[in-house]
């Protein structure tokens, strides 16, 4: 029998998740802890995939009509006392300017000095200093609706982090809106949630299930939170994205008043709405696998590296013909743009320089050398499949386009059928225990997945939840017509939610 | 006689060039002052400038070998002091995090609370915590060099501070390179200069001499700091990008160390080099006018903006009319790109609607109602030039890309002639003198321009520069090779400097 393979990453997913997740970061070069609690660098090949996704993202608000803009990295203290629930979401874990300068200390060192009459708040989320601003612009309701966005970082002093998913700072974009009706913001709501489940879907090859959060998972200050919510591979829920409908609760605060149509004086409706480096952390966890990072064509920095191999006295020849192959392979168009192609001609051992491209994530590998040339053929290895297979030159370019879409599916594909394995409908207590209780007191992360249940009061449930260290993920918007029982409560129940471990 | 038009912004430039700026920013809708101190709020106008600057100089920047990355935002405080020069010109203006969130007041409201056990500065810029990281990357030479740029938000605690050209916080991008050797960093500090030169004639039209910092005006920490000196229509000259030769002083201070290929262990070579939102501030001083900001076409949001004018029930004729003739606008290409074109059809008054986009800096306003449309014709205004004229459809569409280069290329030789009319040789201190005091008492911003002297020793010059309010701006790298003496001293001279009034 052939012996199994040796995998690139260890421990494996199987072994141990959460540090599978971080050696996968540290093998694909994505971003390292840094020397400031909290704080991570995100290095190069991390921060390309960032751009992409940013990209992606930023023309898609501008195609529903937003506008970016850029507000103050700081909010004065009072600022956020105003709108009472938020202070009380975010005063935990903020970082807190008092001084401007520092002076020489007497005991050697520095020492903070000038004291700020008024300490600052770094942003942990800018409604409250976008309000304040949105009340002087908006005066009639010729100046609504206000539709603007922010890509900025934010700081949120977190406790235990963990790359990409959980960190002090982290970098993300805001959109604020203001609106003269209900109606017109919560459109607006669930507008942006539906781009961000399209950006999920489509670009990241992740499903999701849009939906919205229980009163107890809303954001501070929110009406209404809508979220999607994905399924990672060790089954536990990651909340991708999330839009908010405030209702008047930050207009009143800030006072954001306009004079209707009709000349009355009214609150306006706003919304927030945001994603954030932890896609890249829910990217990392839906498609890598124990090789290292796997990445969906349409986001991935390159689609192909190309590693030639030769003898030093068949380099130029070897090269020549490599160049000509990325320059035919780069006149291709995948997905309305050409094909990103890398050619990796480092002094470096064979192996060494696949396994690097392997663990990075790159979709398609081809290596190319004289007796390739000769038969006009390349060898290639596509990261979602585990062997590399001969393939005649021509071919390739021509079907480039269809192949790095087809990998685009199969990715969602995959992460799909996870999903379906590991979702369930769930209509009794006793299952539910038994769903969320680890199987294997050795390995504590094996679990149930998603359960589906009608619930009627979720306060009722904490103590169980609480116990199972479950959470409610969402009611999901569609497919959630049929009423029934709430089994915790007996009550009946219009709607199901998702339960789940999560992130 | 025909009465002077009034112009749309007051004061003019004549009458008050700061306020007139201040005024230029608030009638464009660039940006606006925040409840912050010091810190602005950039308006979407104002964000889609910089989003293109943005994107240009990335474009070079990668072009030239560089990629993203990002590091924290915050620096330990011990990190500041490790570089004596660096923290001396630093600390006296950094916001300094003491806590980590904030708790009720028994007085009322919040105080902070969590005392941090080492304070955090927000970054003024990022040489010590990226150096930090680049310590633990580099191990041999193999490692080198690093080339990485970060686009980011920075904090300096001015306390005069002035939209664009000087903020509390303000956006930039940092390049921090590490090379083996000095000459290879060398090259790359007068590299970056020349692609900061080159994006200031070639997009934003706006002339720039490239020099060599005295020791008085360098970077703290560097050995050799070059400039692009830009010179404002008030004749003053605005640093405009920087790019620093840090010698072996941040990697001696940060130990980055490497193995040459010869086996010794070397302290690595460190550049720095970055721009700011400053440009911002630099641009509209260049071009703007009395009637508002002025806007090189490569770097406009919207080329051409088409404003239809219709009686109610020509609506639908005129519109159709204007989508085609803006669809074939789009079609041409400006520059390597598509025209852009906005169709402004609020319903507004025309003179009203008109002067908008004069404020705004729209390159090209076309007017159409249905009698330009009899004739195939339309009203054209181009904002570089005060009258508008009639021209023909289908030659305008024919000639649209020819003819933003051609108001491109103007507005750098407008800004080039009042450099060159502004720039005089000085060879005695009286005239010197004379040439830096102003004319008129009533309107003392009324002064020279660049002085360019030769000077042998720039610490006997600081009574005369102090009393004049005068600095030098640069010891140009170009053209300066024919030696004089210094009428300061009267000792010789190998080169010139520029003197100059400053931002």
């Amino acid at each position: 029998m052939a012996k199994a393979p040796k995998n690139a990453i260890s421990p494996t997913r199987q072994e141990d998740y959460p540090e599978w997740y971080q050696q996968v970061i540290k093998a694909s070069d994505l971003a390292e802890n840094s020397p400031v609690r909290g704080c991570m660098v995100i290095k190069p090949w991390g921060y390309r995939l960032w751009e992409n996704m940013q990209r992606a993202l930023d023309d898609m608000f501008k195609a529903t009509g937003h506008q970016n803009a850029y507000f103050p990295l700081f909010i004065p203290m009072s600022f956020l006392e105003k709108e009472a629930e938020h202070v009380e979401g975010f005063a935990k874990e903020c970082a807190v300017v008092t001084h401007h300068r520092l002076e020489p200390d007497p005991d050697g060192g520095l020492r903070p000095a000038g004291k700020l009459e008024e300490p600052l708040i770094v942003r942990p989320t800018s409604e409250t200093i976008i309000g304040a601003t949105y009340a002087k612009w908006v005066q009639s309701y010729r100046d609504l609706p206000i539709l603007i966005n922010q890509w900025a970082n934010v700081v949120r002093w977190e406790m235990r982090t963990r790359m990409f998913l959980r960190t002090a700072e982290f970098l993300w974009q805001e959109g604020h809106t203001v609106h003269a009706t209900s109606e017109e913001a919560i459109e607006e709501t669930e507008k942006m949630i539906q781009v961000y489940a399209d950006f999920a879907r489509n670009w990241m090859a992740m499903p999701v299930t849009i939906g919205a959060k229980t009163a107890g998972e809303r954001f501070p200050g929110a009406v209404e939170t809508l979220s999607i919510e994905a399924m990672m591979q060790d089954r536990k829920a990651l909340q991708a994205g999330t839009s908010h409908f405030l209702g008047q609760n930050f207009s009143k605060a800030q006072e954001i008043v306009f004079q209707s149509e009709a000349g009355t004086r009214e609150f306006a409706w706003t919304t927030s709405w945001g994603v954030s480096t932890r896609l890249v952390g829910a990217l990392i966890m839906t498609h890598s696998d124990d090789d290292g990072l796997v990445l969906p064509p349409k986001l991935a920095p390159n689609h192909i590296v190309i590693l030639p191999i030769y003898k030093d006295d068949q380099r130029a020849e070897v090269m020549q013909y490599v160049k000509s192959l990325a320059e035919e392979l780069r006149a291709q168009d995948y997905d309305g743009a050409p094909v990103r192609v890398e050619i990796d001609d480092r002094d470096m051992r064979g192996g060494e320089k696949k396994w690097h491209h392997v663990k990075r994530g790159v979709p398609i590998r081809l290596e190319i050398g004289p007796k390739d040339m000769q038969k006009n053929a390349v060898f290639m290895g596509r990261r979602d499949q585990p062997k590399s297979v001969g393939i005649d030159r021509n071919e390739l370019v021509a079907s480039i386009g269809d192949l790095l879409a087809e990998m685009q599916q199969s990715l969602y594909d995959r992460a799909d059928q996870l999903r379906k394995d590991n979702t369930v409908e769930i209509t009794n207590e006793a299952d539910f225990r038994a769903y969320f209780t680890p199987k294997d007191e050795e390995n504590p992360e094996v679990h149930g997945g998603f359960a589906v249940c009608h619930f009627a009061d979720e306060d009722s449930l904490q103590p169980l939840l609480k116990d199972l260290k479950v959470t409610i993920r969402c009611v999901p918007s569609e497919d959630n017509e049929t009423p029934g029982t709430c089994f915790f409560t007996g009550k009946p129940a219009a709607k199901r939610a998702i339960f789940a471990k999560a992130y």
